[in-house]
């Protein structure tokens, strides 16, 4: 939130914006710190200061108050400077980029706003420091409904330069709401991992009794800091109850529910490991770290739309997509079916260059176009089943391998091609 | 199948189609019988003819046969004559639309084609008819991937008739793929239901030994002769292996996988029975066969979209849909949610008297637009939040609702209504 009113006056006159080091003067007291998001809560006439004992207090201004700045923030990290450190204990990157795991609750409106800094999200988990030594970052502050390509991309530069600089895992916390998207992204941008990046969330913001949050930042610390693990994936909620935490691969993981601590599942494959306490045991098999260092491939091409099949979509409905864009990801029915009308669309998209790939909007099992005639037109009309990869995967990965493959067929073999656990194509139906 | 080469010539030529009574010539043999659609495995100069005992003969055709035109067959209805019918028994009809579970495999390329008629699904599975009377249709024979509101249409008052006639219950075999998309049409447009309403499919089609077709048209069969049910349900495997079935509302019920036998199942509740060889039990509460007569509210406007939200999703995609439909069903992230983009996307197209009404991709869980601001600006710019609803029972209900109510309120209303157990707007987060 920024600050209005008279407040906001002053803070515009002297240039100062939130993260720069202030002083705020009010008769004889002189206060000195980081501005702070102005909480909602809080009256439109208190100021929030965080003192370089790492507390947070508010200010009353008035018109007989003074703000100075003192120092502009450096970029947008946040280090504490009380943060412990020690030689002992690795090092844990944490890049915050939003969501209800780095939010808190106005209590006014109930309502949940995107706005700790990853400092205080760590703060929130001391045990953490006891871990681990932690670089805490705040690269984006956005809800993850507004992520986009491009917030995908800075994020996987960011992780990479924390690998390559030294860290032994990072921790990305995440909104949950399209964390399974953002985790098949960075699982195709980064290659040759040299530990894991762990994206986490939480159903419950940190401030709420009931959060998740503690409980998933420990379980992604653990794994940054006791496994091998070199992928990226989700760490969240096993159960509703407060039990165990899930790792699920990047490529396969959905929110199957829109509210439950464990609403995140492992979709045709099993979770890659269980963290109950400060014991992680793998489930099935993972890649291990590499000696690094870290590679970023991360182009792609936005020009990819992802559209499911229902009875009663019409061609024409197909065919404006698709004349706006590189690729269509089809999340057919069943084993991957579409209508004969939106069969002939697929073949005239195909026709103009058009990519055409098919996922199963079931989720679980796997495409084949190889049972019923329906299948066979759309093989024979240009489309290209996906096996076992989820639909929202296939579209971040299409993306990807439009900006990766040199030509048409290339990016045809890319998609056949695993490249982070993300299809199997022998699967059995 | 159609016939080709001179069989095909024949029968046109004497202004015969499948399911005639006809005459095969050739020498001194002579057999009379119905005609049967093609079996794509049996050789060109084959001809199929059901006898009047029941039984289906190939006859070889050559220059020398002949073929005779005896009476067009009555309607689309193929009664079995030898079908046992007795007083004691009620009657249940059998009204199939094709899919798997009136298919047979192409034993040559391996393909599954729906071809079977009723009748023989029903003597496929002799157990049936000593339960009850069986009536038996073919209604349609079409893979449910090209199901159209025409169809549902079709389809209901098809099942009216037959309740209204007598049946103590209806059967309506049907391809899996959208079979959940049926069950909602047919739960908004049938009221007043004076027996349960059944649609049944199978994973594997009736002539391979791991059919699940056999013991699912038993449990839809038990339900319509021993059950007070007055509902529209999907009944399917409840697990795996041949143990037992769920009954599942038909408003509440999803593929959740391209292939397995239990692939179906109830989201956000629990189904509403279980069928174990000859006893059904029922797990919730559920609406009771009623005394008649069924009434049918048939009347939908195809002029609705399905649109899944995902990062990357451009307000232009949205845009071209909504100006060319009069609703839209977002499947948003998480509780409902849109990028800011595609809100602004929103407001243009309420503002254009589209209704753009809100689900959750996550499928389980309910929508809830009062937690976040993304939510709080999504009901500013007139999206509807549909609670529980899935996001494909919302668009056929949008259609549904869209062809009944007199005007925009009312529609808004009728969707926020609970019509057939589709929503539950009290559902905590």
């Amino acid at each position: 939130m920024t600050y209005s009113g008279l407040i906001g006056k002053l803070l515009e006159a002297t240039g100062t914006s939130v993260g720069d080091v202030i002083s705020v003067t009010r008769g004889k007291e002189k206060t000195t710190g980081v501005l702070m998001p102005h909480h909602e809560f809080s009256s439109e006439s208190i100021i929030t200061v965080k003192l370089s004992n790492g507390y947070n207090i508010g200010v009353r201004i008035d018109g007989s108050s003074r703000i100075g700045l003192i120092s502009k923030k450096e970029s947008k990290t946040l280090v504490s400077r009380s943060m412990p450190t020690g030689d002992s204990k690795k090092d844990v990157a944490v890049i915050s980029t939003g969501g209800t795991i780095a939010s808190y609750v106005d209590y006014r409106t109930g309502a949940v706003h995107p706005a700790k800094s990853a400092e205080e999200l760590v703060f929130s988990v001391p045990e953490l420091m006891d871990l681990c030594n932690i670089r805490a970052k705040v690269l984006y502050s956005i809800l993850s409904e507004n992520m986009t390509v491009k917030h995908w991309q800075g994020l996987a530069n960011a992780v990479a330069d924390e690998l390559n600089g030294g860290a032994a895992g990072v921790i990305v916390p995440h909104g949950t709401d399209t964390m399974g998207f953002t985790s098949a992204a960075l699982s195709f941008m980064l290659r040759n991992l040299s530990g894991p990046v762990v994206c986490v969330g939480s159903q419950r913001s940190s401030d709420r009794p009931s959060s998740d949050a503690r409980m998933n930042l420990l379980a992604a610390t653990r794994l940054c800091v006791d496994s091998d693990l070199g992928e990226v994936v989700v760490v969240m909620h096993g159960e509703s109850s407060d039990t165990y935490c899930h790792a699920h691969r990047g490529t396969r993981v959905r929110k199957m529910h829109s509210s439950r601590r464990d609403a995140f599942r492992s979709i045709n494959i099993d979770p890659i490991a269980k963290v109950e306490g400060p014991e992680t045991s793998f489930i099935g098999q993972y890649s291990k770290r590499s000696s690094g260092p870290v590679e970023v491939r991360d182009k792609m091409d936005r020009k990819v739309s992802l559209l499911y099949f229902y009875p009663g979509f019409e061609g024409e409905h197909f065919d404006l997509i698709a004349s706006h864009v590189k690729g269509v990801v089809v999340a057919g029915t069943g084993l991957g079916h579409v209508s004969e009308e939106i069969t002939r669309s697929i073949k005239i998209a195909v026709d103009n260059g058009v990519h055409v790939v098919v996922t199963s909007q079931c989720l679980s099992g796997t495409t084949n176009l190889n049972v019923y005639s329906t299948g066979r037109d759309m093989v024979a009309a240009g489309a290209l089943p996906l096996g076992d990869m989820l639909p929202e995967t296939a579209y971040v990965k299409l993306m990807w391998a439009l900006g990766q493959a040199k030509d048409h067929d290339a990016v045809k073999k890319l998609m056949l091609t695993n490249i982070s656990g993300e299809i199997c194509l022998r699967r059995e139906v």
